[in-house]
């Protein structure tokens, strides 16, 4: 099943303890695509450019199955943004964020796209996810992201996307601004009662929770012993998230399983800068770091040692 | 198997938004017995009570098989502790800490408890530690807690008790501090690499992790709505998964089943203030919990499934 995403491309600039890179690609729907193309295909694109960007990008996306049919072309620069992180990999200090070309975003979803099925709206202007939610013709699924900014400035439309959406896709910090309350139990609540199916909410190193109505699911993060650049992990996360769910069912169990597959993309994409590890995965790679994460996680159950037990007795019967 | 277990016995002051509890049993060799009693009897008490202390703790502590030979009623006064909880509930703020008879807490280890199989040092003084260690015969699994204060004041005899137990439990910025890193695997290899079998980290709302020479788990924490009273809740953590370790075996499944168990107990102790919960604790509370969390944390296996469809297949032949 294809993948619709609307968010940012940019040229990232990031300076971390292990080294730096300059102007490489990043964005929030670069890191989606990737992600998500190694479930399914195809990812249709929706974001703009300048016409400095680099061929070499277009090309590294289409090379992975990602249809730039809806990336625009503007005049003018790409969106840039400059970040550095400290010894605390957690969080980012921004250095500088010129929107350039993105700073005029309208997101257009090409005619062939309106019958979309599985729709992720990536973290921009909510007023503008909106949008696009109303040029698609009702998807089987929806999920959408966001950040402290919007929250602050679009807290109405926010809730309206939160009201639209099938899932909301939030980081810890970003879910406890937007509800007020500390206690994420009882955020995650005040989210699913505008009516979304799930709240997804993403903790960085310490992995991910999915509160549902009657409903928990949460995965600890693979552990890395090195982590050179978490730019996109979030992201990364949303795309293997949806990209599984995509190319399975919309289930509990489905979701649960996307949860660990976003877990595992995820923990790939801080292991080098940018979207460099991510481009460089092969199913096998993510296939074996599951299984490890599986092992890292999962108990034998009581369940499976009965199972056990009823197929040693099957045996001697 | 009997534990014995070294550590504090106190009168806590404690206020948090859901209210406040003056005097209450706290100490973390108390929360230690209750919960470790939870799963395995006799625990040997070795800890320190000024002749204040009422005799309606002793009678608590005694109701469930805490065995108190070791515990020593001095003259004086019972340590007390008066602490207070924001909105984040993720860490108290210290308002005052009067030690009394604790000051010169000199444990001895009644020479019926010398052959103990299973010790645990909680967190006191890491020179006090290592006579604890000197006075009991190779115990069959020991272990250790401390805090910040003894890693900056003492760092050389901690480090000789970790380099004399089996496992060390820590809170994540214990760790952090102790090792001088901020990556989590590379600290807890700091610790691995002075002898220990286990470095268990304690992660709060987050859960923990365990780092072994080849092995890792890691397990979120059981999700609360309302968390009343987060003190004692590492120290209860302990106490489960020693007394679920001493209940059961050593190997690495007992750890994983035992970090569970430590999850659980954790929790409930959250949930109202001081021992409270814990003290009104029976054995189906902590067993329904145990599902739950394993239910929200596991994933069926594609090992379960086949074993699904061994049992269908033999009942079908």
């Amino acid at each position: 099943m294809s993948v619709l995403v609307v968010g940012s491309v940019a040229l990232d600039t990031v300076e971390t303890p292990s080294g730096q890179v300059t102007e490489a690609l990043g964005g929030s729907a670069t890191y989606f695509s990737l992600a998500a193309s190694l479930y399914t295909a195809p990812i249709h694109l929706v974001a703009v450019v300048g016409d400095d960007f680099p061929s070499q990008g277009l090309a590294m996306l289409r090379d992975r199955q990602v249809d730039l049919r809806g990336l625009e072309i503007s005049p003018g620069k790409t969106f840039r943004w400059i970040g550095r992180y400290g010894e605390d990999l957690n969080t980012a200090e921004t250095l500088a964020t010129d929107l350039n070309v993105f700073a005029h975003f309208d997101p257009k979803v090409p005619t062939e796209y309106r019958h979309e099925s599985v729709v992720f709206l990536a973290n921009i202007d909510p007023e503008l996810q909106l949008r696009v939610l109303e040029a698609v013709d009702r998807p089987r699924l929806s999920a959408m992201d966001t950040m402290n900014f919007w929250i602050a400035s679009k807290r109405d439309a926010v809730t309206d996307v939160m009201r639209s959406v099938d899932l909301v896709l939030l980081n810890e910090a970003e879910l406890r601004q937007y509800a007020g309350v500390s206690n994420l139990m009882a955020a995650a609540q005040r989210v699913l009662d505008l009516g979304p199916r799930a709240v997804i909410v993403k903790k960085g190193e310490y992995g991910c929770a999915v509160f549902a109505r009657d409903r928990y699911f949460a995965m600890p993060a693979f552990p890395l012993q090195r982590v050179c650049d978490p730019t996109g992990a979030g992201d990364s996360f949303a795309g293997a998230f949806m990209g599984s769910l995509a190319g399975s069912s919309f289930s509990w169990d489905a979701m649960r399983r996307a949860v660990l597959q976003g877990c595992v993309v995820a923990s790939f994409t801080c292991e080098a800068f940018g979207v460099q590890r991510v481009l460089g995965l092969r199913t096998q790679d993510v296939e074996r770091r599951l299984q490890q994460l599986l092992s890292y996680t999962q108990i034998q159950s009581a369940r499976e040692e009965g199972l056990d037990h009823a197929v040693q007795n099957a045996a001697k019967a």
